[in-house]
C-alpha cells in the first residue's frame, strides 16, 4: 500500500502530559494547533486514511524533543474533536515518563507511537522517501509530479528557524505550496491529500 | 468587495446555551462539526477572511430553528480552537434566550448575529445570488465557472432529508463537489475556498 506521510514541527508545544484539557490553546504551546493537524491527517467522512501517518514533533518544555507518531493504519479510539485527540497525546506522554523512555519508540494507545526524536532524527528515519518542504513561497504543487509514497514537511504557526530550514533542505526535493495565501498548516494537510485524492482517481 | 457565503445544517444540534464546553462532542449534537467549519471558512494564516459569511443553521432540541450568522467583516473575538469559538456560540444562544428573541435577527457579539431562521428563510434570503449545493455526487467545482458572490451549502456529517433537498434545489444552480471521496464538512470548505483563492490570482 502506499503511504502518505506529514511530518509537523510544533515549536513551542508542551512535552509533559501535565496541561489542562479545558485550555488546549492557552497552556500547552498551541498543542490545539497539531490536534486539528491530527484530524486533516485523519479523517474521511466514515473513514480513517489508513495509508497515512503523521509524526507531530514537539519541541516545547520541559522535555524536548518527542514525537508521536500516529500510524492510520493501526489507528483506534481517535474521535475528530480536539479534546479528544488531546487526550490521545497526553497519554502518550503519560506512557512515555511512566515508562523512563529509554532510547526506542513506544506504543502508547493503538496506532499511536512516542519516542524523543527531533527533526533531524525523523528525516532520517524516512531516508529514501521524496520529501517535500512546504513553504509559502514553494512551487505549486498542482503542476509537479508526485513521487510514490511522499512525506511533506510542515511549520506550525512559527516559522522554521534557520539551523531547522537548512536540516529540512538537506533532505527535501522540492519546496512545494498550495494556495496563493498562506494558510494554517492544517488547512494544508487538506489540500495535500485532495491533490493526491484527485491523481489516483 | 466580493462575498463567499456558506450555509452549513447542524441536523442534531443543540438550540440552548446549556451546554458543557468540556462535552462538545458528546452533547451537543454535534456541534463540534460546526465549530470546525467556523475554523475553516475564515481563518488564514494571520487574518480572518473577511468576504466570508458562514451561516449555522442548528436543527436540534430543544428550541429549533436557530441560524447563526458569522459575518467575517465585523468578526472579533474569534479564535481557531473549538472551545473558543463554542463559547461565541453558547453567547449567542444565550443572549437569544435573554433577549426573548422575537422575529429579528440580533447581534450577540461583534460578527456574530443570531436569529430563528431556518433552512427554507436562510435560503430565501440570499435571492440573486448563485447557490451550489455540494453533494458528493455533484460535478466537479474545478471545472466548472463559479459566478460572482457564491453560497455553497452544505450539510453536516448527516444527510439532507428529502424534504430539506428539495427546498436546497429549488435554490441550487448545481451541484458541485470537491473530491473523488467522501469527506468532512470543514474540509470541503477548505477546498472551495482553496478553489475561489486560486482564481483570483
Amino acid at each position: 500500500m502506499a503511504v502518505r506521510t506529514f511530518v509537523v514541527v510544533g515549536h513551542r508545544v508542551i512535552t509533559s502530559p501535565d496541561f489542562n484539557l479545558n485550555d488546549l490553546a492557552g497552556s500547552t504551546g498551541r498543542l490545539d494547533v497539531l490536534l486539528r493537524c491530527v484530524n486533516s491527517a485523519f479523517f474521511l467522512s466514515h473513514d480513517i486514511r489508513r495509508d497515512t501517518e503523521l509524526y507531530l514533533i514537539m519541541l516545547g518544555p520541559p522535555n524536548p524533543p518527542k514525537t508521536i507518531r500516529f500510524a492510520g493504519k493501526e489507528l483506534r479510539y481517535l474521535n475528530p474533536d480536539e479534546r479528544s485527540t488531546a487526550a490521545l497525546v497526553r497519554n502518550a506522554l503519560r506512557v512515555w515518563r511512566d515508562g523512563g523512555g529509554g532510547g526506542r519508540e513506544i506504543c502508547a494507545s493503538p496506532g499511536v507511537y512516542i519516542s524523543c526524536m527531533g527533526l533531524s532524527d525523523v528525516l532520517k528515519s524516512l531516508e529514501g522517501r521524496t520529501v517535500y518542504y512546504m513553504r509559502e513561497d514553494g512551487k505549486d504543487l498542482m503542476f509537479l509530479e508526485i513521487e510514490e509514497n511522499p512525506v511533506f514537511v510542515l511549520s506550525d504557526h512559527l516559522n522554521f528557524s534557520e539551523e531547522e530550514e537548512k536540516v529540512v533542505l538537506k533532505y527535501a526535493k522540492e519546496i512545494v505550496s498550495v494556495s496563493p495565501l498562506s494558510l494554517h498548516t492544517d488547512h494544508c494537510i487538506i489540500l495535500v491529500h485532495n491533490e493526491l485524492d484527485r491523481r489516483r482517481v
